[in-house]
This record gives C-alpha cells, structure tokens and sequence, in this order.
C-alpha cells in the first residue's frame, strides 16, 4: 500500500463515481479526490427519461451515491468545480471553485469528462422550447416546460429517442418522432428486427424516417413549429410543436485530454488500452469521452454504454491505486432498452457494421412458454454467423426477456462459440418458464442449416 | 435419399416424437413407424402439474402433435401398441395391437422407453387415494380424487414434488410435504439456496425433511394417515391425509434394451455414445432411459430432463435417417422450475457431487433492476468455479429471471470460461430492465476476489 498515491478523477458520472470506489477497495490509504463541475454527485444519466412519465418518481431518485457516501468512503467529493488545467509533467491539476483555485498534485489521473449532445444544424435552434436530454438540469427545464405543452417533437429515434418518446406519450402528450437514417435504431437492430418494433409504436405516435428537422418556427421565440425534409423526395412537411427534444447522439468532451497530449482517435474518442490508460503516462480515461475497439470487428468504437462506461471505470480505478486489472480485448456493445412495451437487445455489430466481412444469418420468431402454456409472449431473434468459421457474432432480440437471451450470446462472442455448438446447449426448460427448445436454440438452428447448405 | 430405410421407434414421448420429426426432416423418403404402449401421441409431462391449479386449462391441452400431426407427416404412429419382443440380428420389432401382432424390419431402431416411477417402500401403500404422476391418465385419477380431497401429502421435495405441491396450494389443498433428505431440491440447489426457497413456502404449508414415510393407515381401503418418521430423532408424526402423491424419482425402463444386449450403466440406464447409439448396432436410445455423462465430472448421469431427451431426440433422429449429428460430450443439466411465486434454476453439479474437486464458490443476493428504479425483485445466484483453473463449473440462482441468467453460465462451462472473464462481459443494462452491472457480473466478481486472495 502507498500512503503518498494522490488519485485525482475529472468528473463524477458512473465513470468517475465508479473508478473512485473501485480506487478505494483496491487501495484503502491512496488520497482519492474528484472534480465534478456540475453540482450532483454521480447519478444514472441512463434513468433520466423515466422520471419524465413518473416511472421514476422522482429526479433526486437518481442519485446513486451521496455526497455522504463518498465522505464515508474518504474520497475528497468537489462539486461545481471546473478543472481548468493540467499540467502534466509536473502531474498537477488546477480545479476552480467558485473563486477558489485548488492546486492538485496527483500520482494516478482518471479523465470521466463524458460527452455533450450533439446539436443538429437545424435554422433557429436557439427559441425557447429546444431541450436536450443528457443531466438532471436538462430534465428540470423539459418537466417545467410539460405543464404548458401538449405537442412534443422528437428528433432522433435511437435509444434516447425512443425512451423519451414513449415517456413523453405515457406522460399524456401527442409525439412526433423525426428520424434522418432509414430505420429507427440503427446502432442496434437490422432492419427487420427494428421493423418489429415500428409496428409496435402506437398509431397516434407519428414518426418519419429518412426526414431531417431543417427550420423552427417560432412566436414570441416560443417554438410553435418544426419543418421537417423528405430526404428522398425533398417534400416538406410542418409539425405543430410546444417543446422539442434532441436526441441525435453525443461528441466526446476531450479537450482537457487533449490539452495534455493525449492520443484522440478516429472517432474524436480519447484512445485507451485494456488497461484504460490513455497515451500520457499516469492519465486514465474511462466513459463517453474514450474510444476502445469493438471485440468482433476490432475497429475502434466511440463509447456510448453506461455498461462499458461502468467496466472501464472499474479497471481505471484499480489499475490506478497500483492493481492490474485489464479489460476485454474490445466492446461487446451488449445493450437494451424497452419502449411501447416491448424489449429490445442487441450485442455485437449490426448487419450495416459488417460490409467487408461473408455474414449468414437467420431470424426466428418464438414465443416465451411453450405451445400449451397459457400467456407465452413473442420473442424474435435475429442471429449473426462468420460464414468461414461458424463463430457467432451478433446477436439481436425484441420480446420477452430478450436481455438475459442476449447476455448468453454475449457470452458465446466472447468465447468464439460455434453456432452449431451453441444450439446443442441444454437451456433451462419448464413450462411457466420457456420452452424444451428456445428461441435462442431454434434460431441457431436455423443459421447452422443455413450455413450447412452453403457449404454443399 | 435412401428409400428401403426402415425407421422404427418404441414410445411416442417426447424422445419419440422428437426423434420421428428430425428423421423425417433428414430424410423424406424413409418409413418412420412408432409404437406407443400408451393411448395418447406425444404430449408434454412436464406440463402435467399445471393442469391440476388449472394453469393449463385442460389435460389434453398437453398434446404437442396430434395423430393427424404423424399422418401429414407421414410417420406412422400406432398407439395402444405394446412392443413385445426385438430381434436384433434380423433387425424385426414384433409389436402387439389389441390381439393384431405386426412385424416390422428395421434398418435403425430408436428405443424411448422412457422411465417409471420410484414406489418407496411404504407399508399398505396398495390402499385407495396413493398416486404417481407420470402420465395424462395418472393425473386425470389425481383431478377425479381432488374432489372428495382437502388434505394432501407429498413425499419427495425435489422438483416435481415442489410443483405438484403448489399446483395443489392453488387448488385450495393442505398440504404438507415429506422429503426424506435432509433438504429440499438436493439435485438442483445447495443448502444455502435451497434455504431462499424454504422460506418461500407459505406457513400453511407443513414441510418436514429428514422424514421417511413408513406406514399408510386407511379406513375402509381409502388412505387416511401418513406415519412419518423423524431419520435423526426416531419421532413418528401421523398426518391426516385424503391423498397422496408420490414424487420420489424414477427409474429407467430398459427390459427390451437389455433383452437384445444393450450396454447398461451404473445408473440402471442404457449406456449411449455422442450419436445416441447403444452399443448395439442400429440401436439407438433416447431420453430417461438411458445414461449419459456429466459435462463438467465425467460422471456417468441418468438423464431425467426434457430438455436433455429432446436433444438426445434430435441427434438419434438425424443420425437414424443417415444424417450426422453430434451432442456435446456431456450433459449440462441446466433446468428451471417455478414453485410459490419464485424460479429457481441450475447448471451444472450442485457442491455435493463435487466431493473430489477444489470448488470455490460464492453467492450473491441482488435485485433484477437498478435501486433506483422501482419494483426491482430479489435475485439469489451461486456460482461454482473450479480453484485451480478458474472455469465455471456450476451456478444456481433463485429468483426473477433466472433460467435465462443461468442459460449463460451453461454457455461459460460449455466453453471452459474462467470466472475472471466472465464477470467482464457487458451485459445488457437498461434502467427498467437490469442493473449496469447485473448479479451474474457481481456473484462473479465475489468469486475472483476469493480467488485471488487463495493464490497469495
């Protein structure tokens, strides 16, 4: 144990909230201190659409960890304190509260400085009723804002989108969604598994795909309408709107990092290890603000997932209280969501994600109990095979516990598991529960017959 | 295609029918005939104990493929059909229907004879009101006693024992149940996490393990008492009861497996290789007749679970029709059952039948969702890893969605996963859905550390 190890951690979402205690189990004497500029301590960012439809009563529900807590834990919490500078020869950092400057030495620095949303070029953006959904303040301003809207816009129909869109109309309000890209979710399900989805979405929720947001249209710099583009046929459409929220993804906030020489990849991520070391010595980085590579594909990921968020901050915060703790090769992306009632899951890269690379696939659509069960739901499957080796490395699910079904593909990627292999796994079987023979089974049947065909 | 290719099938279970379908999917053109002694085509056991609360409406719901089913398919199945006799060398099944004997050749015969049940030895269990639960007609007996029935006594706490108890509780009984081990679920579950389950069971529900039952007494020929006998105190106990079920295991029926030679195990089951062969040419077995290794011990295991026999069916049947079909080289006994509101799951070897080995284990109570978000559930999972290599060699759980959380452990051992990469996989976070680190990542994390601090 070293008495003198000065741990300093920039930020205290789940990143640097998370690398903290984990510094703290692995070293119970280092100096552990963490600069949060806003004025929270680490809370589910992830759990921010529920508390618009009251799912989660209250916003302060989401706070994980107290200021409190971290005291107990002996780790030095500062917050609304901005880090301006960084010195890393002489290894110092130079945080500012309110008018207070706080000159810190330390041995270990983890950067969690996360992402910021990104604003689309969209003509008078700046009117009153343009909200973005990324911290509890966000939040604040979009509640206030519902009590004198009953037309909401949603531009964007990935993760965020879609759980602020189905919030919002639990919530009571007329939703239209606007989407740029072909399909909704993208990032995680092909276009037949995110079909299933669309036509789940409640008729009365309006929602255009391959449309762009181009013009707001105000009175009184109040919004009052959002001009939506055809990107096919360039027709143009007007959606009467009282409050409009951005959900069109998030840029890596990494001008610190880079103030100090830290290595920026392709993706504007901040380039870590397996280690979550970044390319100056001592500094780690963990979160939105880091790119790592995807395990099946190897290209290098802007990270995005509270999950790998969370496992990074877990390796930074050993690793930099002297353990060794080292991360997957790369992502997995294992995800879910649910919306309109239904759950989705994905893990690995999307057909889309895989151009160079001789993919086979097969979707089947099952249900969760067997045949003479009362009450069985529908579960679709989408699965995704190396054709040369047999490897699976996608898998995506809708319906029922599709979550649990897919971690098990997870599981199966990261060993390099055959989809013959896995379809001979015995799953666990009992009526009230799931069937003799799985949909995760009876899809990989599906793909080995696929690939055996293919090899005649 | 071969078209002279004669397959013939004894028992139209779910090993039976399984084997019939992916024979006829293999081979279009071959004669498939089965014998069935029973009056009924292929219908679900396991769904049996449901029908009794009325979860599953009506007994013949069970039904999975009907006579007309094997006719489109043109399989043909004669039912009330007794095999009487096999010879092996001239490869001819001598079946009897009614006074009718038919003589069938067969080029690759499929034995599913399936199990009985165990009949403790149980002074004047010959009287009126003793039942057993292994077919449709056992449990119609069962539903026409329950009229005249309030009190009803279980002997076996193992799985079916469990279910019939609370399909019994539903329907309004008293019930006490009498195990004679010293805990309840011994094949599934350890002590620890049998014990989550033991304090589930309603109070008005009377469980005495330890216990044998002796001696039935009767009044006019119709049970009336159970005597049960404390193993360690020697203290009888007279339940009053108007029933009695009898869920005390099973034992294979090989008599026409061994009448033609087949190889029978320690375990009273007929021995078959990775193709479902007998060690008799042309001689296939399937399902709770026969023996099969464990995965993880190489212990030779009676196999007594659907989800086993419909595997084992899949591969006699592609194999019996020319095709080539491998199982794994072991059984991973994954199973899931659901008793008084909870499900329990298992993989792999409970600690008992791991004598020889150096296990280390650790166990984890969390909630399927993230604190913050309500009405997350208890989740209980155990998991087993081997201290030497660190693999994964069984893991139990208890509580909400367990089966499919325990289908991934099955997926680890299969591949030889270790603990410490385990916990690193992503696993799907979503706020409603599951934490960001999920209890099958915690219960790991649990078991690294321990075995980190035994290799210091």
């Amino acid at each position: 144990m070293n008495e003198d190890r000065d741990i300093v951690i920039i930020g205290c979402g789940a990143g640097g909230g998370t690398a903290a205690q984990f510094a703290r189990k692995t070293d119970r004497k280092s100096s552990i201190t963490i600069f949060e500029k806003g004025k929270y301590p680490q809370y589910s960012k992830c759990g921010l659409p529920y508390t618009i439809s009251v799912r989660i009563p209250d916003l302060m529900d989401l706070i994980e960890f107290s200021e409190d807590w971290f005291k107990k834990a002996n780790i030095d919490l500062f917050l609304e304190t901005n880090v301006e500078k960084i010195n890393a020869k002489k290894q110092i950092v130079f945080a500012k509260k309110g008018n207070r400057i706080i000159e810190k030495p330390y041995s270990s620095l983890v950067i969690c400085t996360g992402a910021k949303p990104y604003i689309p070029p969209i003509k008078n953006i700046d009117v009153k009723g343009v909200f973005v959904v990324r911290t509890i303040d966000d939040v604040k301003k979009i509640i206030s804002r519902l009590s004198k809207s009953k037309k909401v816009t949603v531009i964007g129909a990935g993760l965020i989108g879609l759980e602020m869109a189905d919030n919002l109309y639990k919530k009571g309000l007329k939703v239209t969604i606007v989407e740029a890209l072909p399909n909704i979710l993208v990032h995680s399900l092909d276009e037949d598994m995110a079909k299933i989805i669309l036509d789940k979405i409640p008729n009365n929720i309006s929602i255009f795909t391959n449309h762009l947001a181009t013009k707001i249209e105000d009175s009184n710099a109040e919004i009052s309408k959002v001009i939506i583009k055809d990107q096919q046929t360039g027709d143009e459409k007007s959606v009467d709107t009282d409050i409009l929220i951005l959900a069109t993804g998030i840029n890596p906030k990494t001008s610190l990092a880079k103030s100090i020489g830290c290595k920026i990849g392709k993706t504007s991520g901040i380039i870590i290890n397996d280690k979550a070391e970044t390319s100056v010595k001592n500094v780690y980085a963990v979160g939105d603000c880091t790119e790592y590579p995807d395990f099946v594909t190897s290209k290098p990921t802007l990270v995005g997932l509270g999950s790998i968020c969370v496992r990074q901050a877990i390796a930074a915060g050993i690793n930099a209280a002297g353990g060794n703790y080292k991360l997957l090769k790369g992502v997995l992306q294992t995800h879910t969501s649910e919306f309109f009632g239904v759950d989705i899951a994905s893990v690995g890269p999307t057909k889309n994600c895989l151009n160079n690379m001789s993919v086979v696939s097969a979707k089947f659509n099952g249900t969760s109990l067997p045949d003479y069960f009362p009450g069985g739901k529908p579960i679709s499957i989408k699965v995704l095979v190396d054709e040369y080796t047999g490897m699976i490395i996608g898998a995506q699910g809708v319906g029922e516990n599709v979550a649990q079904r897919i971690n098990m593909f997870a599981c199966a990627i990261l060993t390099g598991l055959d989809v013959n292999s896995f379809r001979k796994i015995e799953t666990a079987y009992a009526p009230p529960i799931a069937p003799t023979l799985d949909v995760v089974t009876l899809v990989c049947d599906a793909v080995s017959m696929k690939l055996e065909r293919k090899k005649r």
